[in-house]
């Protein structure tokens, strides 16, 4: 049963461990938690794992390179607060975004707003705030210099960039066709050109290949492209580039055959990227963007077995949580096929296999599917499920009103 | 240009008037509707279509039949009223939807509570609420009893059947396999001998085949299947059939190759069924059940765009919407494939194509994609684009904290 390699060796699995039969989140046995936040479902984050996945990038990145969070991965305010002390900067993509970067000591000329529909009042907000807007357009610039006016404010700006190639391997690909983000590579040098005369403080390019890559190779080639792009577009541009984002796209495994990033493979070649930067544009910063890789490992999503029932010789373990909490683990968040994120039973994590079952959600559609066939100790009422890799777009990437049931709290410990 | 169709032809837009060019909405223009609500986007539902679809519904289908609205279709509290002075009967699936039914003039024991994972707290809702639940396993039959026990109430009790069919054409399919939902037909006999003793009040049985089935042959066979199976299990039965929930699965044309249902054929058919139904059981009432088919139609989400722009030949409209407000027609919930749902430009509704455009959200993902290459008048920023056949599974089916953006709002015209 190939799901036997699933619930052992998973490389998600590795790093948890367990106390007395039960699940250690934070160092907190999973059961003490349910009973303090008071109710199941819940998303739990673990603070240390946070930390260390920062110091593990410290380690392995240039020490030139300025590490990012894109809040957009996981809101929570705590964890946003805790990313304040650990990372160089913040993106946001909305306005309530915005607010909870500029709630941490974070500063503001470290954080940058892009997004391909911002509207007027979310300019004024970024530029009263003293944020970093990633022109998206020509008109989302002349709308920015109104804006700017309005305040007697000259708004900090960057050209997100729609690239002339695209990421391989890449879960989502970005640039290398046409677009709905950033300006095409090949019209950047007019709009830099027309912008010297606008009132902008040019800060520099956001430029992104990708996301949830998991080939290192692929990453690191999409790095240099993008610098040799960027130093290119620095012929244009109206004063020094100070900062080039490079976006990250680095991927965390979800699936069985998925293997970790080799992440001192990213290292090593981005520090030859660095150099030619370093050499070409000496005034530009090197920015690496992340929001799932660093928050997607620490965190697992936490439900209890309401029922146990065998139909047609299946089991299925039905509990209070779902696809309105998680909805990108029952494979229904613009997944093309259905596979199972690793998934335990917290509650009795050192426990063999026993069994196959099948672990599902309250909603009353087939669809509400949290675990397919998988192999668990024998499990019954009262059990945990915890569904890890659960840490980024979850609980925010989720549709929590379907069905009207209570949210899932949340918990950084 | 495929797309040519969608624009012109779509069942969805036959319905749909126009005045100097807007899309009205229970009459009201849409711009003036937008100025109302103080901002985009949002949600509008028709009264008079949704009352109009449960008369055509009262014509089509047997006298006798009881009509259910099923509320996680569209809760809000405002459509769920209007509902209560049209239909006989509502399903609710969780206790917030709970507290929404018994918020109207609904009678309690015309309510029935359906879901694969109720707590104990919510069957000790439902039985203090008087009304009916679906029993979904032998171990939720025993919770309720011990709840009844502890209110002194004796619950009122039907059980949901998992037959051993399925719906042909069906978008989603329950039944005719293993399932989370409901007790084996197999099963059922003797749990329903068991709960002769028990000290419950057996109401009849739920038997469901499927959802969004635009094929009413499949429909008719699937109802008369059902019809059939209740009357084998009611010889099983502690007391009298008080009624039969044989659900609905009544699909909507979503998409330009969908021909809407052929209500006629499925009522005379049915009538067949429920002639059948009242030999055999005199004392039940046959219950149909919709969500989708009763709501759906009625529903239009608008959004305005905010920037327009051409990225490689592309012309891409840039709105505040996007998958946060309406997953379902990005092609994101779950479906395998990507297909428009029927889009305009709402603000210019009656004016020919002149260009194809793709119309994005405001998300930072390329998967916020609302219409991909259609046929649309010229637009640009301000106009307002609608979203047809958005009434069902919207709002509430969509992840609304995705990147922290305003929610949606929702008004009833």
């Amino acid at each position: 049963m190939t799901d036997e390699l699933l619930h052992k060796d998973h490389p998600a699995f590795a790093d948890w461990q367990c106390r007395d039969g039960e699940l250690l989140i934070g160092g907190q046995p999973v059961g003490l938690l349910a009973a303090r936040l008071g109710q199941t479902p819940f998303y739990a984050y673990d603070r240390e794992k946070i930390s260390r996945r920062v110091a593990d990038l410290r380690a392995a990145l240039p020490p030139s390179v300025r590490l990012h969070y894109a809040i957009k991965a996981n809101p929570m305010p705590a964890v946003v607060q805790h990313f304040a002390g650990l990372v160089d900067g913040f993106d946001v993509a909305s306005a309530n975004e915005l607010d909870l970067a500029l709630d941490t000591p974070m500063k503001a000329d470290h954080i940058s707003f892009a997004g391909p529909a911002k509207s007027d009042a979310e300019l004024v907000r970024a530029i009263a705030g003293g944020i970093t807007i990633e022109l998206e357009s020509e008109q989302e610039m002349i709308r920015t210099v109104k804006a700017g006016g309005l305040l007697g404010i000259t708004p900090r700006v960057a050209v997100r960039v729609n690239p002339d190639f695209k990421l391989r391997g890449s879960g989502m690909h970005m640039g290398g066709g046409a677009s709905q983000f950033g300006i095409d590579a090949e019209a950047v040098p007019d709009l830099l050109r027309a912008m010297g005369d606008l009132g902008l403080s040019f800060q520099g390019f956001h430029i992104f290949g990708g996301s949830q890559n998991l080939n290192a190779e692929a990453i690191a080639d999409a790095e240099d492209q993008i610098a040799d792009l960027a130093i290119r577009l620095a012929d244009h541009a109206p004063s020094a580039v100070r900062h080039l984002n490079i976006g990250g796209g680095f991927g965390i495994p979800y699936f069985p055959k998925d293997r970790p990033l080799d992440l001192g493979h990213v290292g090593a070649r981005l520090q030859g990227t660095a150099d030619k930067l370093q050499k070409a544009l000496p005034d530009a910063a090197l920015i690496v963007e992340l929001g799932r890789y660093l928050v997607g490992e620490a965190g697992v999503y936490v439900c209890k077995v309401i029922d146990r029932k065998v139909s047609r010789g299946q089991v299925f373990l039905v509990t209070d949580g779902g696809l309105h909490h998680q909805l990108s683990a029952t494979g229904n968040f613009g997944q093309g096929i259905r596979r199972n994120y690793p998934v335990a039973i917290a509650s009795r994590f050192d426990t063999p296999a026993a069994e196959t079952a099948s672990i599902v959600g309250c909603l009353c559609t087939p669809i509400d599917l949290l675990a397919d066939k998988i192999a668990v100790p024998m499990a019954d009422v009262g059990d945990l499920v915890a569904i890890f890799q659960s840490g980024a777009y979850g609980r925010s990437a989720s549709p929590s009103a379907f069905l009207s049931h209570p949210e899932a709290r949340e918990a950084l410990i």
